[in-house]
């Protein structure tokens, strides 16, 4: 590539990688379950840290843990902040914060705080999560929470 | 155009369109008419859903609309999360989350949230928002919401 | 430079300077000295406000502010929100949303918005914070809040 074509192409990158970060919370928010299966590969890990259990495995236990997670936690509201994006050729490394609200099945409305840590492959031209960790920092039920609208929608479907 | 040309087209695109985003929730928190006017042309449309009322069609009904709306909810804070955005020529499409702290007349300090799906269009050589809908997730009162400092300061003027 | 160079120039300005936005969050967030320190010049100011104290100038100053703040709050969570960058050649401006939880040692858990006005400058080709100046919206702490998981967990380091 050119200087120009690989600085296009950087950037090109950074703007992937950061819709599959906002995918990665809109498809859990939505319960979309082919946004979500198209943001990994067949060897991708999800590693939710020991409050959610053991690392899934394959995309297939990353499927299987999103239902597992949406049946205790039917609603979910996550948004994504601050991501630092580092790029190295076709890998790359996220750091992103996480402010999150849900409504939990045991827990009822909960504040979720926390930070992912992505790592990035691109294979055959395309850029994938390959590792998703995250930290979680705070889960906090809300006392006295109650919704005058909306709150019985079902998950948004755009 | 070029190739190259193309694809910084389409960057700077994306840049245009999602300060057009940040745009829309910074001049409602700070009730900015000038920015707040600049985001639409003559004949967009703005759906908030029916828990705001029919859509408001036309720049002038839109505006109208935002004063009514400050006058009910004098305080927002608009923060927006997780924008996929989708490029297509002289035409977009965007849906961005919300997370939103507003005090209202009438049920105080409330947490909300929602989703925005936009329709942009490129006329003249400048991208504005034709057709933005939101959707509501919850409008949920605080109770027991105090705040030690700020809460009574006018809306920033930045 | 050629009107593409010119282009892509200002696109990565852009990254670079929305990347010191989200490193002031996340290095506040996770104590995290370096970070923090390489996002100003020597002679660098950040003005948080009369809430805050006097501004803090010079970056041996900001760095000891940030050592008194940690003190007094702990913990802190940070979300940057609805960026809108404007540059101008060698120097550009910022205003962004601030959606801030902390829990601190005499309000206890607390939620905080507010805008941050940056003044940034680039200096032998790097871009950092000249200026950065603070308008607090609402300090309000939260009654009964209770983390079920992750709340004594040290800052975050990733």
């Amino acid at each position: 590539m050119t200087t120009i074509e690989a600085r296009l192409d950087k950037i090109e990158s950074r703007i992937e990688i950061e819709e599959l970060v906002s995918k990665y919370a809109q498809s859990f928010d939505r319960h979309d379950r082919d946004m979500l299966r198209g943001l990994w590969f067949e060897d991708s890990v999800l590693n939710l840290g020991s409050n959610f259990g053991e690392p899934f495995k394959g995309i297939d236990n990353i499927m299987a843990a999103a239902e597992t997670l949406w049946a205790k936690t039917p609603k979910m509201h996550h948004w994504m902040a601050n991501s630092i994006v580092v790029i190295d050729g076709e890998t790359a490394r996220a750091e992103t914060a996480l402010d999150c609200f849900v409504i939990d099945s045991e827990d009822g409305p909960t504040q979720v705080g926390g930070l992912y840590t992505d790592h990035f492959e691109r294979r055959e031209g395309v850029w994938k999560i390959k590792l998703r960790e995250f930290d979680l920092h705070y889960w906090a039920p809300v006392s006295g929470w109650s919704a005058a609208a909306g709150a019985d929608a079902e998950p948004a479907k755009a």
